[in-house]
């Protein structure tokens, strides 16, 4: 029994909101050694004052040391252990561009791939081939009928697209079809139960109809298919937390999270401007808000140090609408850091604050990481953050007598 | 294997005094935004000087967010995972008024009920029969008598009894015969697993004397059994760390939650006083003892902020007695925290002390929930405090070579 087995049999309705606040990739580093960090440079007088209130700590996203991807670190930040419910690389793909799962679909990353007259591969990534070229290319591969399933084929970027194959009794137990090499043929589907025995037929149908359609193409004209996985199968907030949760989001990876745990999608907003006229004008059908801001994460990816602490500032600039709200718990956080130092994911914890009527007290004056070890949440798993929010919002009966 | 195992098989023996003072419900929340906290607010010059030599930090009863009754409380302080070891109702209730359970046990909430002449139940507490009515009902069912089986009725309060059946071979896993709603009559009890089948019989039969026994009463002429369960299974603090533990308290339900772990309850003290009094006797024939203070908890639940600091304060006045004893590790902690604000136990961490010779150190000056943020114990689980106090003892030997 973990963390949400518990909240689950304990949750308690009530009618109160929650906002969960997430600036991807916000933890950092200083620039130099004993510098301030993005963070703790940034001009946040709005963040610093939901510090002064609320009470602050530093959360590990998956476990102390771990670097997560944005999968695991979003699972992590919804409450559900990202160890145990690992999403496959079919279904992450599919996912990232904003599909949207159903419980009976297996989803597959496919690359296109050169072909020699023999069948044998001459180029694993049709030589990069430009998205402009490679979209189309996908796109006509929705010609593809296969009786019993549906089919669909999403264009990714260059070399890249996803196939999800719909049906029922279909195991995503396939191995890759990439040799990881050239000078041989793709793959047979390998699969290792009778479930995904199904799959690999439909997979080996799908690979006979793809080269005919694309015998023609010069580079494109051979499939390699990776990460067969089925729909990670994990409960929804409703089921587990009994919220009624709104994603808010601008990027479709985020968005495909976010529905992964049956989140509602709300509005289509391009700036953080705009996803807070989504909040604002969703306020009131829903108790639970995911709102989330990638450019912290951008401009630590860059390995631009002045551009996040510019994005951070944006970031804190639109808390005053948010608090306006008048949220019962509000949550601000990030799904990992993303040092501009190190220009990628790392696994420094993530500061974190919950600010609510119920929240204790801490000596915390600034939202930052290193003023955040003084604060009363400790070092703590992020799967720990929705219990905490669930708590303070009153939603958590008592356990035992 | 969890902590309790590890500890189970590297403890050793020394004639070093253990005492932990429990004030139930000790931590609590500010009255108003940035104010002290009950305990901070409290005039406790004896704990402070306890912080100062000792060291602080913030336990979790059971886990960040999860808000514990006293049972889970109570077996966490104690070292046993609370989440692991369930106590069932009937088993608490019996605990709670003191009823000393033994391995056959099966434990039952009862509830008389008003039954129309048709049998239908027409209310489901006998009209909330008043403790002077009922006590005497309860003695009268001893009267009942079961082949094979010893039969205990208790008194509770008002409407509520507890019956315990003693034998040989009884399941616990019988479904309640209450139905929740009037106008039908009583449910048979149903079972499900054969060991459990003899209990269902047990109960079918003792249901049958009972009715007639109160065949003649005007309200409570009829009875409903809930939450059959046997007395948990777990080990005791001899076989678990190798003490020989002793618990004071005031109030049935800690001696009753002492007793599952197989302390043995000393003295019948009626206040703090007396508790300290009855230590001070027994100081030379145990090396653990647990002291239970009742009205941190007692005020906090009344929502009196100020009565609650009163509380503490009277808690912080036998410090000095105890600390004259010279135990080798005094551990001073709550089984959760109880804000007057919310007049309800909570999830907030309870703030802890440990002073021993060979605690490390660190700078907390006072006790409380903002000091403790200092702490050399930072955040921690419950399972953990009784590992620490080991240590601390010098009752754990090293694992692995």
């Amino acid at each position: 029994m973990d963390i949400q087995d518990l909240v689950r049999d304990l949750k308690t309705a009530n009618d109160s909101k929650i906002v969960m606040l997430v600036a991807d990739g916000l933890g950092g580093l200083p620039r130099e050694p004993g510098g301030p960090t993005e963070l703790e440079a940034a001009n946040t007088p709005n963040l610093d004052a939901v510090a002064k209130a609320g009470v602050s700590g530093l959360m590990f996203p998956i476990m102390r040391g771990i670097t997560p991807g944005s999968g695991p670190g979003h699972l992590g930040l919804f409450g559900y252990d990202p160890v145990k419910h690992l999403i496959g690389r079919g279904a992450l793909e599919a996912t990232g561009i904003g599909f949207k799962l159903e419980n009976s679909d297996v989803a597959i990353r496919c690359n296109f791939c050169s072909l020699d007259a023999d069948g044998n591969i001459t180029d694993r990534r049709a030589g990069r081939i430009p998205t402009e070229q490679s979209a189309p290319l996908a796109v006509k591969l929705r010609d593809v009928k296969i009786p019993g399933v549906e089919v669909f084929v999403e264009p990714v970027k260059e070399h890249r697209f996803a196939v999800i194959f719909r049906g029922e009794g279909l195991g995503g137990n396939v191995e890759d079809t990439d040799p990881q090499k050239t000078g041989v043929p793709p793959l047979q589907p390998v699969a290792h139960d009778d479930a995904s025995r199904k799959t690999a037929e439909i997979a080996k149908q799908f690979y006979a109809r793809a080269v005919e359609i694309l015998k023609d193409q010069e580079k494109a004209n051979g499939v390699t298919m990776r990460g067969f996985s089925r729909k990670p199968d994990i409960l929804t907030y409703e089921e587990v937390y009994g919220l009624r949760p709104a994603a808010i989001a601008v990027y479709p990876m985020y968005k495909g999270l976010a529905q992964l745990v049956g989140m509602t999608i709300e509005g289509q907003p391009g700036t953080l401007a705009e996803e807070i006229d989504v909040l604002e004008k969703a306020w009131g059908d829903y108790d639970f808000f995911f709102v989330h801001y990638k450019y912290t994460d951008s401009r630590g990816e860059d390995g631009d140090f002045d551009a996040k602490v510019k994005a951070t500032e944006e970031f804190d600039s639109i808390v005053p609408r948010v608090e306006a709200l008048g949220p019962d718990v509000l949550i601000v956080t990030g799904d990992h850091s993303t040092p501009s130092r190190l220009a990628s994911h790392s696994w420094h914890p993530v500061p974190t604050m919950i600010k609510a009527a119920d929240a204790r007290r801490d000596e915390c004056q600034t939202f930052g990481e290193t003023e955040a070890l003084k604060g009363e949440l400790g070092h703590f798993d992020a799967i720990y953050l929705m219990p905490l929010a669930l708590a303070h919002a009153g939603r958590l009966g008592k356990f035992g007598a």
